[in-house]
C-alpha cells in the first residue's frame, strides 16, 4: 500500500487532513486555489485516494462477483468475456470465483460477497447446490443476484438462460433420423436444471419417434474425470454398445472421441456423436463435431446488463427478467451418414 | 448493501457504536458477556462487517489483481486455475482484468488498482506494451508485482516464464528432421519477449541446420482473425509454399488447419504443422496436433505463490525471483513423416 498518504499531503502543505480530502473530492467549500495546489502535489507525490475509504463513504464498491463452477471450459470463459465486455463499459471490477462445483465452497464465497464487497452477484451455480438459503441472504441484503446458464430454479431472481430442453430434443431427434438407434446420454449431473432439461428433450424425442427408452440410456459422469472415462470406455465396448452418444458437456464429447479412437470405433461410420459444446475445435476435429452450440459471450453480456439494471435502477424488479437466448445445431461430420 | 448496520445492532442493544464494533472484532476492552450478546445479534440480524472498513483498519484488502490480455485461450485459463489454487487457500479475492492486448487499457486499469485496492499483482502483458513506467508506479508504491509468461523484461521485479526460446530451436528442428525445408514461423507478436525468443530459436536452429533464413520465413499476425486468416490463406496457396508451420499460439494453429483444409492441402504428407498450444482438443484434432504445451496451471501457481511471498515478508526482494518452468514437446501426427 502507499506510504502517501493525505497526512502527508496535508503536512506538507501546512493545511488540515480534512481540507486536503475535501479538495481532492472537489468539494464547495475548498477554494479553487487551494484545490489547485493539493491536486498538483497529490500528482507530484504519486498520491490516488484508497478506493475502499471511497466505497465506504458512497456505499458502493464499483465491484461485482462471478461466481462459476470453473474456468477452463469454452462455455465459462466466453461467458466471462461477455461479462467483461458490460463491466469495462461501466467501469466495474470484475472479481471472479471458483466453487469447483462444489456447494459448500459456493456457500463460503457467497458468505464472503454479502455486505459491501460488491454491488451485484452473477451465479452459474454448482452440480451440488439445491439450497437456496445463500443465495436468498445476498437477495435480503438488497445486493442483487443475476443467474446465468445454471440457475436454481427456487429463487425468486434474473436468470438468463438457453433452450435446453429443445436443444436436448432436436439433437437426440437428428441421431434417431439418422438411423440410430440405441442412443446414449451422457450428463455431467443428474440434478443441474439445464441439465435435467437436456434430459427431458431428450427422452421426448425418443418417445415422439416411437422408441420408448431402454434401461442405461442416460447415464451421469462424476468429477472425476478417470472414472469418467473409464465409464464411458466400458459403454463403447459393451455387446449392446451405444450407436450415437449425446454429450451434454465438451469434456465428456473430448472422452468418448479418445475412448473410441483406442477401441478402434469408428466415428461417423460405427459411432454418432453430438455435443453441446462451445469447442473453437469442433470444426477441425477428427472428425469435425457436430454441436449444439450455446450463446455464451451473449448469455454473459445480457446477464451483465440485467445485473446493472438492478444495481442502476432502485425499484427495478430483478425477479421479472427470466431471459432464454437460443442455442443453435450445428452439423458436421460425427453426425453424418 | 445491507441495510443492517452497526447503528441498529448498537440501538437494539442499547449500547454504544463503538462497543458493538469492538464486541465483534473480539476486543479485550469488551466484557465475554457483552461480545457474546452483540455476536448472537448479528447472526440473528443476519450481519456481517463491511469489508471495505476492515480494509481500511487493517491496510490489507486480501484481494490480488490479475491483468491479462485475454481469457478465452487455454493457456490463460489454466494459468488462472493456478492461481486461484493458491488465492483460495489464502482466503484472497481475485480481482480479473483484460487488457485486450491493448497498452491503454492495460496503463488504465494498473492506475485503478494502485493504492489500497488490492495487495499485488499479478500481469501477463498486452503486445503493444513497451513502456514500464505504470508498473514502476506500482512498485513504487510498495505493491508486489509479479508477471507471469509475458514478462517486461525492463521492469525489476519477480517473473515466471518458460524456455520459450530453446523450445522454439527444438520445434524448428523436429520439422528440419522431418525433411521439411520451406519452414514457416507465424508469430501473434513482432515485440513480445516470448515471441521474439520463440523466433530467435526457430531461427539458430535453421542456422545450425545449414538452411540460411529466406525472406518471408516469419510473418506475423494482427489482433484482426479474418487478416490473420487471408495472410495464412495467402502464404499456404502461394508458389513457393511453406512445407511446415510453426505457430506461435494456438489460435494461428486452428486457423492454419481452416486454411488447409479449405485448399485441400493434406496435413501432415504435404504440410507439417506444430504449435506452442494448450488446446485440450490437440490428441483428436484431424490430424492429432504436435505441440509444445506450456506447463500452463504450473506457471499460475508459481507466479502466485512468489506474489504472497512478497505480500506477506516484508524484505522479500522480488527482483531476486526470475523462474524457468520448461515446456514439453508432444509429437503427434501433424508432424509425422
Amino acid at each position: 500500500m502507499s506510504t502517501i498518504n493525505i497526512q502527508i499531503l496535508a503536512d506538507t502543505l501546512n493545511i488540515s487532513k480534512s481540507t486536503v480530502s475535501k479538495a481532492l473530492r472537489d468539494s464547495h467549500e475548498i477554494s479553487k486555489e487551494t484545490k489547485k495546489k493539493v491536486k498538483e502535489l497529490a500528482a507530484k507525490m504519486n498520491y490516488s485516494p484508497n478506493p475502499y475509504a471511497s466505497s465506504l463513504r458512497k456505499k458502493k464498491s464499483r465491484t461485482i462477483a462471478v461466481v462459476m463452477p470453473e474456468i477452463a471450459d469454452s462455455f465459462f470463459s466466453l461467458a466471462i468475456n461477455g461479462i467483461q465486455s458490460v463491466a469495462e463499459k461501466k467501469g466495474y471490477h470484475v472479481l471472479i470465483y471458483l466453487s469447483h462445483e462444489k456447494y459448500t465452497n459456493e456457500k463460503k464465497i457467497l458468505g464472503e460477497v454479502r455486505n459491501g464487497r460488491v454491488d451485484g452477484i452473477l451465479i452459474s451455480i454448482s452440480k451440488e447446490t439445491k439450497n437456496e438459503e445463500p443465495i436468498d441472504k445476498i437477495l435480503a441484503a438488497g445486493v442483487p443476484v443475476v443467474f446465468f446458464d445454471r440457475e436454481l430454479e427456487s429463487v425468486h431472481t434474473a436468470s438468463v438462460t438457453t433452450n435446453d430442453y429443445e436443444c436436448g430434443y432436436v439433437a437426440a431427434k437428428l441421431l434417431l433420423q439418422k438411423g440410430c438407434r440405441r442412443l446414449l446420454f451422457i450428463s455431467h449431473s443428474a440434478s443441474l436444471p439445464i441439465c435435467k432439461k437436456r434430459e427431458a428433450g431428450f427422452r421426448m424425442a425418443l418417445l415422439d419417434a416411437g422408441c420408448p427408452e431402454k434401461k442405461g440410456q442416460v447415464i451421469y459422469g462424476t468429477d472425476n474425470e478417470k472414472s469418467n472415462y473409464q465409464l464411458i470406455k466400458k459403454s463403447l465396448a459393451a455387446k449392446q454398445r451405444p450407436d450415437a452418444i449425446l454429450a451434454s458437456v465438451e469434456k465428456i464429447a473430448i472422452q468418448v472421441y479418445i475412448a473410441a479412437q483406442e477401441l478402434g470405433l469408428k466415428i461417423p461410420e460405427e459411432l454418432k456423436v453430438l455435443a453441446f459444446s462451445n469447442l473453437e475445435t469442433a470444426p477441425i476435429l477428427n472428425p469435425s463435431l457436430t454441436t449444439v452450440t450455446q450463446p455464451a459471450f451473449e448469455i454473459g453480456k445480457s446477464a451483465a446488463t440485467i445485473l446493472f439494471k438492478g444495481i442502476e435502477k432502485k425499484h427495478f424488479r430483478l425477479e421479472n427478467e427470466r431471459v432464454i437466448i437460443p442455442s443453435v445445431l450445428i452439423e458436421r461430420r460425427s453426425t453424418s451418414i
